[in-house]
């Protein structure tokens, strides 16, 4: 998806895209970046060096780990960080007219030159307190970031990790397709939900923006509306169909389709199965098929999935297929989806047997009503022949849990380490400039994230390191690594030489992601009670937070 | 919004801005619209006049009523429907390469211009099963308005209701403000959700984008970073503050405010209570009053809110009261907000007391912290201090019911009327092209809606006319209207010459909305048990739906 022109050494005249959404500009930020700017620069602070962490608590879903996604976003964001006139108009309105206008003229100047951004790699499996991106640069400038990174990482992320869910539950075999747009929160909800979830392993989506976009596989048939819109057989004016090899033409399709649905509705293993069906619907479906008798795939559940749907699809497919087409499968979209799927199953295999039909028994099933991890689950546990899941809302307005709270914490001004307190330990922050680590075992799964001060050594393969946890200090073990990999890695480097990560493609971040999951201990990504992750700290950083809290915390007076 | 320039009487040329995020495009739709709109088309049928509702079936929330919202959005896109070879191109690239290229002819000349659309007007409180909108014109047309028509309508509409029933809740005395930017579904997740919170009836938004697009007024001051970014009074170096009245300066800031903080500490009636306050926040609040001395709000909870945030802040807004300047107040956004509230304002009052400071027990405080429906009850239970709310992700995720379910049916093809079946009764669509009216009773509010025929005539005032559940035959009531108010009215009509409504300002909108919530009966939008609102349909509608039900139903076999 990346279409910079140049490579990472060429830093002059870098040319990226912007975010997807034109809406994603440096006003997309809340109000009091702009005020803590204007104080920031009245008291002559606004180009102290900042450090800020970008980070989240508690994985979402009850799950114990998260997908990271959103960083292309976010890095196209930086890379054209400019206010234009227009936008420096309307900040000066929305601020108190005491403002002075150098200020103005200071917001003219800004960009993200001297800025850099440290971050892990999209589609890598993350876990709290983490930081995902580490930003340093003066301090107006990475604050009036805030609130855009935090926006496009916290939902991407989410829905990135809801989708993961949905494969894992689902199994690698199944096809699974996003259908969410309708139901999505607002235009780009939808499309950010189509790219997310392609990112987080789903096969295909029905967003056809989207698919434009990103070079997702687009999907999509017919809906009841079109079932119902037709009245009868007798509206099918143009009847013919050639055969899939050119070599002859069917002049009266509509009366071959008649002819298999008394086949069918006669033939012993199926009579008393099948009564008259719905001809609404199988004006629909022959339609379809002359329309698109290579994708004959038809929606069966619009007046009663067994009694109508499922005979008006076979006397379809056996017709298609008397001209050399092999149609595609059914989709069902109400009912009992575990019961429909086995009964449709055995129909489809009756007529292979029945008609001498090979691989009719095999024809796709879709299912897609209202699915989300534990109706996919429950269907695993009640049997079902479903091939291929549409799922929708659930998915993509992360119905489950609709929010992800990503945090952007301060963690070093002028060098100087800073620490947010609180009352809640979970919320207290980890301070100082950090390099993170993920260090693997002898079987080859992550063991650990490790936290290390800037300048202390990276831990070695095959040394012994002490791993503490941040905040309770009984916590904490001997590792040896196997492997240890760096997790934060530069992005953007503003006017600096220093040489960047490229922005993978889409499909090579999803293909890092689905790895990623593979690599895990399975305890940790199970859907009932996952094993938590480790996450710790150095000894020497533990050492020094607990010195900082102490520093930072008053004392309190017993009365 | 609304930047027409044209009265409804000009219909030729008529100029309309699109929808506000330009990704909403006629692509932003599922792919399974154009293949419906190809087999259309094969089968000559693609013009073929079809009436399609949009609807709900339930409320959001566990409530009972709902406001709709998004109606501007849809009539911008319909009015500018037009597919660019692009666009086309890429189409022919997602179908079937079997397609035949005088469908992309097709495409490339279909537009909005034989479309109608009848809606609810925009901020208006609705019930199930009641059509929002009616769109009629070409079927192949309004299929592919479906997915966009209901990804605009849905999130827009179920966040105006969140934000309706957090103003029920927190009442009308209180500033709500929506802080949703970082948290929300993507980018315009958050803008959709800043302009349907105001809809809704918030007062003001922290996001500057939304601010700027919609005209929505802005807030903000500054976050727990600013604070921890400074380190001592020492930093500040320009300390030099004049009056307001411009008659005189006081040249160190800093110091009035040691002066005032020991002043207070030593107090008899305060002391005890505050030890020794944070110094890198008490610089952090002098710079932000040197900068802001007209608007000088605190946050006061990044080290301790009682024992340093309230005394600092109180030093600080003393010495700005000594140069004329009024401060506004303090922002809490962790712990037991309504014991903090009560503390604080306790602390004002003293202040006000014993330093003789009129007015200063009135300081405004605002809370912030992960605040929702259920929170702000709980306050209002316990008794607090606080006069304005920010709202964040509970509010802008719609946290409680992350998607509304409205659907779009097909009604009535070539004036035959469609009904859609459903082994759940909730789901049968209610065929025909309908009309919609509000009746209301005496006391003013509203009875009951009520769906007819098309052709049926409109109820009238003081006559008596039965009102039937449209699936329980049973449930019925005679309703004799004091007012009757016609629910559809023409918001688009293609190339007639009917007059169509404006579109309103988003104020006005807001009004709107804020008007009928006031003239809801209230046991239907009370939070705990509310009642159903009666939604109906005539005698002669009923009797139809019945008819057209059991002709389309299949009838079973018992074995």
């Amino acid at each position: 998806m990346e279409t910079e022109a140049n490579g990472a050494s060429e830093n002059a005249g870098r040319v990226m895209d912007g975010p997807t959404n034109p809406m994603v500009t440096p006003l997309l930020t809340d109000l009091y970046q702009f005020t803590m700017a204007y104080a920031y620069w009245k008291a002559g602070k606004h180009n102290d060096r900042a450090v800020f962490d970008l980070y989240f608590r508690k994985n979402p879903f009850g799950g114990e780990f998260t997908v990271f996604a959103g960083l292309e976003e976010c890095i196209k964001l930086i890379a054209n960080f400019k206010l234009t006139e227009e936008e420096i108009s309307f900040i000066r309105k929305s601020l108190p007219g005491s403002c002075e206008e150098g200020f103005f003229s200071y917001l003219r100047e800004i960009d993200c030159s001297d800025v850099e951004v440290y971050a892990i790699s999209e589609g890598t499996v993350v876990f709290p307190k983490v930081p995902l991106l580490r930003v340093e640069g003066p301090v107006a400038v990475v604050q009036l970031l805030e609130t855009p990174v935090l926006n496009l990482v916290n939902f991407a992320s989410l829905v990135a990790t809801n989708a993961a869910r949905h494969r894992l539950v689902a199994g690698n075999s199944k096809m699974l397709l996003e259908f969410g747009l309708r139901r999505a929160q607002g235009p780009d909800g939808a499309i950010g939900a189509s790219k997310y979830c392609y990112m987080g392993g789903f096969d295909a989506t029905s967003n056809v923006a989207a698919g434009r976009l990103f070079g997702i596989p687009l999907r999509g048939t017919h809906s009841h509306a079109f079932v119902s819109s037709f009245m009868s057989p007798d509206e099918i004016l143009d009847r013919s169909l050639c055969s899939s090899d050119g070599s002859s033409t069917c002049e009266d399709f509509v009366s071959l389709v008649q002819s298999w649905l008394s086949k069918i509705q006669w033939s012993k293993p199926l009579s008393g199965i099948f009564g008259e069906t719905n001809q609404s619907e199988l004006a629909a479906f022959m339609s379809y098929a002359l329309a698109f008798p290579n994708n004959f795939l038809a929606l069966v559940d619009t007046y009663d999935v067994m009694r109508s749907g499922v005979p008006n699809f076979c006397a379809v497919a056996l017709a298609l297929r008397d001209l050399g087409y092999k149609a595609v499968g059914i989709r069902l979209d109400s009912g009992d989806l575990a019961y429909l799927s086995s009964e449709a199953r055995k129909i489809f295999h009756t007529i292979e047997k029945e008609f001498g039909v090979p691989g009719f028994g095999k024809m796709s099933i879709t299912a897609s009503n209202d699915l989300n991890e534990e109706t996919l689950d429950a269907l695993n546990k009640q049997g079902h022949e479903v091939d291929c899941f549409g799922i929708g809302t659930y998915l993509v307005t992360c119905y489950a849990q609709a929010a992800l709270g990503c945090v952007f914490k301060l963690v070093e001004i002028n060098n100087q380490p800073r620490i947010k307190l609180s009352e809640d330990v979970s919320k207290v922050s980890i301070p100082c400039k950090k390099r993170c680590y993920r260090l693997y075992g002898k079987e080859g799964y992550s063991l650990v994230d490790i936290m290390t001060g800037e300048n202390e050594p990276c831990p070695k393969v095959g040394e012994r390191i002490l791993c503490r946890h941040p905040f309770n200090e009984s916590k904490r073990a001997y590792v040896v690594p196997q492997r240890v990999e760096m997790l934060l890695k530069c992005y953007w480097h503003g006017k600096s030489d220093k040489v960047r990560e490229e922005l993978p493609a889409l499909k090579d971040i999803r293909d890092h992601c689905i790895k990623q999951l593979e690599q895990m201990r399975p305890d940790h990504i199970r859907r009932l009670n996952p094993t938590p992750y480790k996450v710790s700290v150095s000894a020497k950083l533990y050492d020094f937070i607990h010195f900082l809290w102490l520093n930072e915390a008053p004392v309190g007076e017993l009365q």
